[in-house]
Formats: structure tokens, C-alpha cells, sequence
């Protein structure tokens, strides 16, 4: 086999593992938690059927492989938690040394075009990188307000912290931070939202 | 909220379900088993990173997007095993039954497209299609040879009824065609698949 087509089955079975890596969102049944490859599916899936509602024009492409990898780097960082202070001190650190490892798998030209599209989803300054990121702010909280707001109940999580996080969201869609919106306020109405 | 945005995120949420379809290929690992939004994942990778392999020419954001849905009719229709001939005879009507209902709580335009795109899949004639059905068939060889096998060897299969289902890998791309020959014959040759 050429050494090429070799390395990208190399880091297609390296990716595997991010289905072993858990996130703190629950599934629509409100009992197992999800992983990244499922919550990474579930947004290339959004890009492909919400870009209508992207403030700038995107490249539905270059968006939907952005969200596909965007996870990737947590096979060696593990999953830092959207409210875990603490964790996200190291989470760059920890993150810049996976995607070295990682992307480094493939063939130099793939893994170049790889570890720039998760820089550019890093940095958030693209149309790209901005919707990608509202896709992954609105999925969680799509699955939380289904959930009746388990997971934030679980880890008693204040209005507050919902909104810092969310900031981002309105730089890929205002239609979409109207969405987040509605569900914020109708989360703390019902007590699932710490609101202080 | 608008309607049309409703529907689309009540199908969003919908299709949460896919990650509890449980399929038969171990992951990596070799402990756990595969759901469909995993699977469905890994595919839209693959078809980022092996579209250079693929026979003819392929719209790449189009593959990607059937991949990720090929499976969405499951959520109703249960996952068919390959190798189960008593499964596949019922396979086509309850997953039509899934689709009609599946797709219809999307948009009216979008309804149409993705069930489009899932015919298209089904029907098997297109170079997106067939270049699908290629990753469709490669990725669980992947697995199958990364676990030695495990799920072969826990219901026997033999290696015609996995030439067999391999049939349709050729139409998608020969390199790849060639590596899942060169997977069934190690496989063979170690015992993991039964050779009569």
C-alpha cells in the first residue's frame, strides 16, 4: 500500500477514539451522556440544514469538516467541561500539543489543511469558524432544554454562565442567539437555570 | 419562533436517536459497539480525507451530507446487519415507512432534498452514491481488522459473505477496493474469517 493512503487509515483509526471521549451533555432520553464523535456528527448535520441563518455567507463544505474535526484534539486533552474554570487554564496547552500529535498522522498536505481548519475554528474570526462555533453552543443547549436542563441541574449552573458562554453564538447567527435566547429565559423561568 | 426553523430543529432533535441505534462493529477498542452517529461521522471524514481515491469525480459536501443521513431511517427501522439475509428481506419496506415519516418533519424543500439524497444512496447509480456505499463498506473492514476480527469471529462469518458485501466497493474507488482485498485475505489467512 502507498505510504500516503497508509497514513490517512492511520488517522482514520486514530479518530476512532473520539468516540470514547465523553462530554457533560445528555443525550435527548435524558440518560447517557454523549461523546464527541456523536455531538460532532449531530453539528455537521445542523451546518448542512441551519446555514440559511449564517450572518455571513459560508462555505457549507469547509463548515461542516470544521465541525467534524473541531473535537479531534481532545483524544489526548480530554473533554474540558464549558464551566470548568480550572480546566480551561491548561485546556490551550494541552490542546496545541494534541493537535501536533495528531494531525501529524496524515499525509503533510491533509495534515496541514487539518490543523489549520481546527486553528481557524480556534481563533473564530471567519464566517466559518463563527457559525461552526453557534453550532456547537446551540447543540448543547438544544439537548439541555430537552433534558430539562439535567446536566445544568446537576452542576447547579447559573443564567449567568449560560450567557458568557452563549456570547459567542450571535456572531454566526442572530435568528439562531434569538433561539438560544428563548431557551435560556424559559430555563430559568422553570428553575432549570440558577438565576442570581 | 417561525415555523420552518421549528421544524428543522424538531428534526435536529429527532435525529438525536441515531445515537442509540446500536450496529454490529466493535469500535477500536474492541469492547464497545458502534451506534449510527458515530458511524455516520467517521464516514464524513473518511470522505473528506479518501475523495481523491474516489472513481469518478464526486460533489464532496454532497457525499458528506448523504453519509451522514443514510442511516437517519434507522431510528425506526432498527440497524440491518449485513449478514442478516432473514433482516434484509424486510429492510426495504420498513425503512420507506421510516423515511416517509423521518424527513417529513423537516421544511417542505428539505424533506424533499434529504430524502432525495437518501434514495440516492439507496439506489446506488451516482458517483456520490457509490463512493457512499465505498466508505459505507470500508470503514467497518477498518474496525473489523483493528479488533481481530471480533465480530466475525463471534458469528462465524466467512469470507464469501464478505466478498459479497463487498461487491459494491469497486464501483466506488479500486485503491480502496484494493486495501478491503488485502484486509479479507490477512483475515482469512489468521483465521478470522472463515474460508470454505
Amino acid at each position: 500500500m502507498e505510504e500516503r493512503l497508509k497514513k490517512q487509515l492511520e488517522f482514520i483509526l486514530e479518530a476512532d477514539k473520539s468516540k470514547f471521549i465523553g462530554r457533560q451533555t445528555y443525550l435527548s432520553d435524558g440518560i447517557r451522556k454523549e461523546n464527541d464523535a456523536e455531538h460532532s456528527w449531530h453539528l455537521a448535520l445542523m451546518t448542512a440544514l441551519l446555514s440559511e441563518y449564517a450572518k455571513e455567507k459560508i462555505d457549507v463544505q469547509k463548515t461542516m469538516l470544521m465541525v467534524l474535526i473541531h473535537d479531534i484534539v481532545e483524544i489526548d486533552a480530554g473533554d474540558t467541561y464549558a464551566y470548568d474554570e480550572k480546566g480551561k487554564l491548561s485546556q490551550r496547552e494541552r490542546e496545541v500539543k494534541a493537535a501536533d500529535r495528531i494531525f501529524s498522522l496524515l499525509p503533510k498536505d491533509q495534515a496541514k489543511s487539518m490543523r489549520d481548519l481546527w486553528e481557524e475554528f480556534e481563533t473564530c474570526e471567519t464566517p466559518e469558524a463563527k457559525f461552526a462555533r453557534c453550532m456547537d453552543n446551540l447543540q448543547p443547549i438544544l439537548l439541555n432544554d430537552k433534558t430539562g436542563g439535567k446536566s445544568w441541574r446537576e452542576r447547579q449552573i447559573k443564567r449567568s454562565q449560560v450567557e458568557e458562554r452563549q456570547k459567542r453564538t450571535k456572531m454566526g447567527s442572530d435568528t439562531l442567539m434569538e433561539v438560544v435566547t428563548q431557551i435560556i429565559e424559559k430555563n430559568v423561568k422553570n428553575g432549570n437555570l440558577k438565576d442570581e
